[in-house]
């Protein structure tokens, strides 16, 4: 289980023996069923989330009441609502299981904590988190430069068996598409 | 002119004097007349850049030839192009000085070593990469619930003189709306 966090971290630094020993310790596992919510709107977001196994979607809900997708998550990515971590703040988005799904959770003062006694850890956070800022510039960007049918493309590619895991009227929602949009582009594809 | 860095960085980490000695050594003054690139499309972005005086806009420039602005920069702010900087890769966005500009400059080798000789420095970017992350997710979340007007007046309270310093079709291109109803805002507004 913290096996794939381990190779995780691998990508961006190198942990010693006992620093991988004080990070297990620090980690708790939390189990979430299909539909469960591991963060509702108004709440304080105490954790950051390692996905090890399921698919999870973040959304927040518009003036009209329509719930918009920000991302999905899948296996070996962070998920958290950043604003709401840091500043202590209710979250504006909620984060909620789209499979059942298992989390590595480490909580905000143990986190800080950890910055202190390992600091390739920090290192680690410094670049996932540049990394995260460049996924959602890109997404922006692309989104720009890209037809719905090229977006719907890259989504694919992102998430394996995308559409057997996640309902079609989400990926609409997450690609600002009509539902009857993105079956014309499923069709047109197969 | 170091001076407002060192203040910056002082509401994130303390750093000793050797710290900012060194800092200082690894940095470069620039400065940009109004309309100089600090970084074209297809360029790569080998420099952060800390706005100690002007205003630049960064944008994109979308199938249609229309030029988007993704955001705009003032003194106390970091820009960059962040996808570029970090993968070496060319950039997207272009960032244009709007007024005469000087900026602080840190080289992207420099800068991997100084993470390494002041630990804090590297904490500092880390959170301040937060933050960025932060702004743009509120962007985006708080556009989803606010009208044009709302969005404008935000926009107002966050650079000084805006109206004074930005020309008004950029302002229209930031908040995605025409500069006809911009205008309209703005005429209810006063």
């Amino acid at each position: 289980m913290k096996e794939s966090l381990h190779n995780y971290f691998l990508r961006y630094v190198s942990l010693s023996e006992s620093e991988i020993t004080l990070l297990f310790e620090s980690i708790e596992l939390k189990e979430f069923n299909k539909k469960d919510f591991l963060l509702k709107e108004g709440k304080v977001c105490s954790c950051k989330y390692f996905i090890v196994e399921g698919l999870i979607r973040s959304y927040q809900t518009d003036i009209k009441g329509n719930e918009n997708i920000s991302y999905f998550g899948i296996e070996n990515w962070w998920v958290t609502n950043l604003d709401s971590f840091v500043n202590e703040s209710p979250s504006i988005q909620s984060i909620q299981a789209l499979e059942n799904t298992k989390v590595l959770c480490i909580r905000k003062a143990k986190l800080e904590e950890l910055y202190g006694s390992i600091p390739n850890l920090e290192r680690a956070f410094r670049m996932i988190t540049e990394n995260m800022l460049i996924a959602i510039q890109r997404k922006d960007e692309i989104y720009m430069k890209m037809s719905s049918k090229e977006r719907y493309n890259t989504l694919v590619s992102q998430i394996p068996k995308l559409s057997q895991r996640v309902p079609l009227f989400m990926i609409a929602s997450y690609l600002s598409i009509t539902p009857e949009y993105l079956s014309e582009i499923r069709k047109n594809r197969s």
